[in-house]
């Protein structure tokens, strides 16, 4: 992937991922959701992620699970670079009619420096994964969120 | 991505996607078909696909709605690099349950570069998307995959 | 719908469904089995489905609910004919990826004089409402359906 | 398990359970709707379900197979208790992203004695079965029945 | 089939489809596109699609593929005729719980023919394919369309 | 629930789920993988899981995630009974279509005094969550299980 992304980002980026170990034995709760503390601020400009917030008051479990194993643990790992993940999470969120999520993960793609033609590559795939419907909700939803980042600049 | 591939592939890969124009309206089917068959061959070592033969005899529209449409159309687009292109059809495929077509396309992956970590890492986004029923089956056919492929050389 | 249907047959479906009421609050559901022996016995050339003689033993209540309910309730009813009704419900299953009922009720609409081409026509419609890998898995059991019906004449 | 329910609907849904027979070949339509009715009573402290209601109108198929059969038939059976049953069926529901019918028997759930921790379980447990994205959309369907409940105190 | 259709409508739908040729080598994708144009305008009383013209400006290739492939391609085909494949697609999209889409198709059935009672069946069908949660759904968003045309009357 | 089971299962399963806590922010990754090894033994009679001692070699993150997470963390937890909660995931795996998984737990719950006849009400349910054959395909995987149990008898 050749995507052009802004320097900062790029170091924190490389920062966290050269930071983030393979999860070892030895390793404790705090340290996974730390990471997948990290993990969401690398993608989310910095910022917690205030749905996670919210979640956490009424279902601590699972905003625990969310952070400390699918940010901590998966999301964390670094055979993948960050933006064939977010694009591969798209992808797979797109085709499985997984709205809600599928825009927040394109959101924080759009972020790290995938590009709007790239994201709209990813619903293209999906008329051949999942058929025509999928495909096309897919892509409202993505033109909602570009639409929301045009009115917040 | 920085996965090495070997140079012939490359250039024969260069050498489709620079010729890949968007389709136009001119465009005969002929030459979407033949776009189709380009795809498959830069994605399975220069051979056609043996499956997609079989299918021509009895089933001729789905044979050239596959090599017209979902390869010639979609899959020789190239906005995304076909690698990214390979990651992100797999996990889709293997986050829909859809195995045997998982199998093809990360066999064309392994063909095109992509390592065995990398797909590995796609079933592991699967936990997260799809939950383990569907990573679990999908690492089993990775596994048979695998397998296979050690077997050939 | 035109297509050509042996007379026995034709007069056999006719007379099921000018004698099927709507389910009445007084029917017995000793009546609701009967009506859907009958609607199986029109399906499958007046013979019963062994899977569901085989079912009886085991899960006595499923295979009650399957005849009582899917077939005596819903199969009966008349406002589809039942031509239209087994293309409707082919396409479903395929679209879903359910291969094995999809095989079943493909087979039904041969026997009742449904063409093989009409049923490709139903699996072509699946790269739209579902993908590709869907209607290729269900090109490769309608084939295979096929096959034993050649086989056996 | 051990929930604690409120004695006037243990009564309840006791007498319903015991004179719940199995579904008899004698045993007519309207008796099927009339103990499909005693379940929805017996889940909705004892009012009709006015989603049901509205059905008869205009799909009165459905209203009749969901009162006779899926109520009627399936809900009375007698091997599973009924929390037992609420509580499979939510996290089934929850599981296929069926959310609005989630909902409902949720609400159930919670009118015979099921506890709000036992149903946040039954989300928890959808991480495995089906991945984040249905859990986390699961969980926020589940605060809005809460919060409803709540309110109505 | 017997649904009474308009005169005017039954004269546009089979001039289309006697005028459709299979897909042919030598056939441009502007061909193509104008029978995908003439597919949508035979099932909406002769004007083109909205949502696709809103579609063309921001996920060009989407759309299209919409008119080209999925309409112009296989919508055109004629082995099923266009009652059938309406309500074949309508079972489908329902099953699958893609009820935005099922929306638009259950329109066009109506549109050309289906009758209000048949599309009801397509959704009694979904009960058995597909389970409750999903006729349920089916059902409202159907119910939505029927009380649309009734007050645009 | 009042199914009997063992003494000896019941006292282990018992001290399991005492020394159950709830995951804490000191607590190591050894621990969580260790606890998830006492939730496969307390459901496999003592032994620890074949296919997830071949998945480590191959799968590592896998293998590691299904028991630090899916078993130490989700299914370790006490809110619900172990027989309510396998009643509940081999019903959502019903639901869902994901058959050998489905195969696995059932076998789990007939270990710790689930009954055979609780197994099918769970399939029983799936008609009604997902149709008639999902809920035929999983009772044929059921009557697998209950065959090969009573052959190693």
């Amino acid at each position: 992937m050749n995507a052009h992304i802004s320097t900062p980002l790029k170091i924190a980026a490389t920062a966290l991922f050269l930071a983030a170990p393979l999860p070892a034995a030895a390793e404790t709760t705090e340290e996974r959701l730390k990471r997948g503390d990290a993990v969401i601020r690398s993608l989310n400009k910095g910022a917690p992620q205030p749905a996670l917030e919210r979640l956490r008051r009424e279902f601590p479990f699972l905003a625990e699970a969310t952070e400390g194993y699918a940010l901590g643990d998966v999301w964390s790992r670094t055979a993948l670079d960050s933006r064939t993940r977010q694009l591969a999470a798209v992808t797979a969120f797109a085709a499985l009619g997984e709205l809600p999520i599928m825009k927040v993960h394109a959101g924080y793609a759009l972020n790290i420096g995938v590009s709007e033609e790239q994201l709209k590559e990813a619903i293209y795939l999906v008329t051949v994964t999942s058929g025509f419907p999928r495909a096309l909700a897919a892509s409202q939803a993505l033109s909602e969120l570009f639409a929301e980042r045009r009115s917040q600049q």
